[in-house]
């Protein structure tokens, strides 16, 4: 059986999503229906997995305590991190926002399940590193479906992993791939907040594109 | 500026790209396009990087003899990895159909610059293999806007990423993220190979959530 055709008119609009998915700093303090939420996660459960393995564990983090101890984890990664800043970057990375765990209405930590039985170890043997990959993947579908529903998301890096899992008292073997924050955005562009702001700019497809 | 409104029509569709999206190891012998291959790469360009660091690397192996020497790899990576498989899985293994390395038309390695000086080191100090995690979004958004086109995609990850990178003799600091098999799919389904094969099945959202 044949999959759907896909006509311009959904390319299009699928090229709109793409250009206007952000990462995404500046919430609402409007909450997120659980209803927006079950569909996130039903869509994230459609995403590609190594041997079908489907490794990822979301963990909605709704404590205020533990809240709390993930942002103080950020601040001290944070500071850490300005170590592996250039000198002439530091003025700017200081002032930059660069997580929204304040005001996002919605934590959302995606664990992987490095001691998964799912899956019978097909495809991970000499690339292990492909089960963090899948839960990557669906954390990807979740973030385009939030676009879908005007909904923004946030991927927080600058943490230590082992000590959100310690603090989010997960089972052994789970490893944290990432930090995400949900709601409605403050605003919206079609341009990285790190560009606008001077950070960086995107590169064409041609920079990264070899052939032999 | 607001994004645009994505309606109903358009999350249907996205629900159905999502639904008919396989991993595909069933190629036909037609070509791809270069039009087709110029899109999803400018496509792919679209995905998050962390520190808007753009990682990814994409190498089109056109040599037959290059191409060869990966499914090589690829023989030898699989009776390897036999011994990471439970013994009562071993003969379906034996007989899995785990790739399309001979029919694809076009084979596509990504893979992640970890010297990239892009993005100044913004997100990857306490989690560096965001890097590596940017790229499988890139790859990720490349295997939607395949299957959008009509176009199948298959992930090969039972190769030895080092290996394939000298092969391929890319520049210090690539590493293999993942080897892609591109092409018009002989067959499409709903349901994934594993799954219709007995090999795995996939299981609801509702068995890798927890709140905390």
């Amino acid at each position: 059986m044949p999959s759907p055709a896909f006509d311009s008119r959904f390319a299009e609009s699928f090229e709109q999503l793409l250009l206007w998915r952000r990462d995404v700093r500046h919430f609402k303090a409007e909450p997120v229906p659980q209803e927006q939420l079950d569909w996130l996660l039903a869509q994230a459960a459609l995403a590609p997995s190594v041997g079908l393995s489907q490794p990822w564990r979301f963990v909605l983090v709704q404590d205020p305590a533990l809240r709390a101890g993930v942002l103080e984890d950020f601040e001290k990664s944070r500071a850490e991190a300005e170590a592996g800043i250039p000198v002439e970057k530091r003025g700017a990375y200081g002032r930059a926002k660069l997580e929204g765990l304040r005001e996002a209405p919605v934590h959302l930590a995606a664990f992987t399940d490095t001691a998964t039985h799912q899956g019978h170890g097909l495809g991970v043997f000499s690339m292990p590193e492909c089960l963090h990959y899948s839960t990557v993947m669906a954390v990807h579908t979740l973030w385009l479906a939030a676009q879908l529903r005007g909904l923004g998301l946030g991927w927080v890096s600058i943490l230590h992993p082992a000590d959100v899992a310690r603090r989010l008292s997960v089972p052994a073997g789970w490893d944290l791939t990432a930090y995400l924050c949900l709601g409605y955005p403050s605003f919206e562009s079609q341009r990285p907040e790190l560009e606008s702001t001077g950070w960086e700019q995107r590169r064409p497809p041609e920079a990264w594109l070899l052939r032999r």
